[in-house]
């Protein structure tokens, strides 16, 4: 798994400016495969950087975005998405020439929309985002083996330079991650679809039960059973995160919104008049798309 | 675990009408805690039955409903919901006085209307809901130690017997379960918020997401995420029991519809006009059930 050649790491100094869950792991998954001489943290927040220090996370982590930045060859902003172009603006100044810039968001568009204006020539921005994660959240949350194995997704700007480009791909590789490229507008609409309309349902339906609960609510959550449970998993994940997402992605999510919400009311008038069939169409259909999926991922 | 005392085992013979992932569980259970003399089972269909005899997971397993209830003193109904009131028309005439009948159906009320009108006087008929499942059915799904740890609930009516209530609660505790007796409308409330509404939810988003594919389908399905792939497991739990189930909870599963397609408007309104504390507090709120459903399950 190391990187480590004749010729050194891969890199010299990487650079995560937020180290929650994502920016951790990255930062142990890269010491794990031996990719960088050094690697730094810089948070807003003295807490997260002390809990990070004491970690040993990184091998220093400060609260000064633009000094971690300095002589890194790599630097990947690992803040929820509506703090990545504010992040980009603070540390431009200390970027080197020739200096890798990437992201983790789950939103490609507005990350680029917004980071792109602050990004110095000579610097290569590469926005990425790799789809991994847990509910959890936090330095504490971070482990060297979340991106294992998991897409990591690369989205290449028209003028990116190719080498560059190689070269981050290869370290999601040695992070463990199977790496894919796509278009931004493209991401952003896949991931609508497969991550954020999920995670929106969730949230929405765990808040509808705690509603409903009242004195029903200790029951409610005394006998949830499968479905529920996974819902409040998922509706477990991190608020700014997905406050963030949702209110970046928001056309491709309203998009997909939209077509949930013909389904769901196709079905509730089912429902309404006993149409059995329909119903059992669906059901079958979709447990075939699970069979799909699963014959996908062994494939 | 094992039941048997001098006594002998906690009954002579049961039958099982239905030996899919439910009836086979049973089957396994009841012969892990050594909990029958004999037991046996029924199914209309001949492949099944021949699955079920193939594995052994009975003694013996049938295609002839009423013989195998002969001199039985416990019968369970494991059939979809829809299928149970004419299972119990079939089985009547030769369940023996004393006897105690049951079912498995997730909704109750629907059950009770079914089945109540063909049950012999002296037999002590106890409807009873074990919440627990996987997506997979049939009898090759079944397995000793599905209940073990999950909640069985008994909705006994308000002439049941109570040495026959409290001796199937016996029972279902020395299969692994945890039983807990609600009334019977209560519970199919509860349920409906718990089970159905999010089977419902997790059918249509994986079928939404299916329509929404065309050329994006394999990469919606390459890409699914945390979300999108818990959604797709309970999206292929089986098609005819949960057709039964919205059919037989239509008005508990019409009410909480309703209450979370108006929470849903809400988020997405809040999301068309940028409104992020609405969702960052949601967001917040339903972690922190997260929390009281995980130290609930721990405590």
């Amino acid at each position: 798994m190391t990187q480590t050649s004749k010729a050194g790491p891969m890199f010299n100094k990487i650079a995560l400016i937020g180290v929650g869950l994502i920016g951790g792991s990255i930062a142990l998954a890269a010491r794990r495969g031996g990719l960088a001489r050094q690697i730094v943290a810089a948070t807003r927040s003295a807490e997260t950087a002390a809990t990070a220090n004491r970690l040993k996370l990184v091998d220093h982590c400060g609260t000064d975005l633009a000094e971690a930045c300095k002589d890194a060859d790599l630097v990947i902003v690992c803040t929820p998405v509506g703090a990545c172009g504010e992040a980009a603006k603070m540390i431009a100044p200390s970027l080197k020439p020739g200096c890798i810039l990437s992201d983790v968001g789950s939103v490609k568009q507005a990350v680029i929309r917004d980071m792109q204006p602050h990004v110095p020539p000579g610097v290569h921005f590469i926005p990425t985002h790799p789809v991994a994660g847990t509910e959890n959240s936090g330095p504490e949350a971070g482990f060297a083996e979340l991106f294992d194995g998991r897409w990591c997704i690369l989205t290449p700007l028209p003028d990116s330079d190719p080498a560059a480009v190689d070269k981050l791909e290869a370290f999601w590789k040695a992070l463990g991650s199977l790496v894919e490229r796509l278009n931004p507008a493209h991401h952003d609409r896949i991931l609508a679809i497969t991550s954020h309309l999920p995670h929106l349902i969730a949230y929405t339906i765990v808040g509808t039960a705690d509603d409903l609960g009242g004195h029903l609510n200790s029951e409610v959550l005394r006998f949830a059973a499968g479905g529920f449970r996974d819902f409040t998993r998922i509706a477990a994940s991190d608020p700014t995160m997905w406050r963030d997402i949702f209110l970046n992605n928001r056309e491709a999510v309203l998009e997909v919104l939209q077509r949930f919400q013909e389904d769901l009311f196709y079905l509730q008038r089912a429902i309404r008049w006993g149409e059995g069939d329909k119903l059992f169409d669906l059901f079958t259909r979709t447990r075939e798309i699970r069979r799909a999926l699963i014959h996908l991922h062994q494939a």
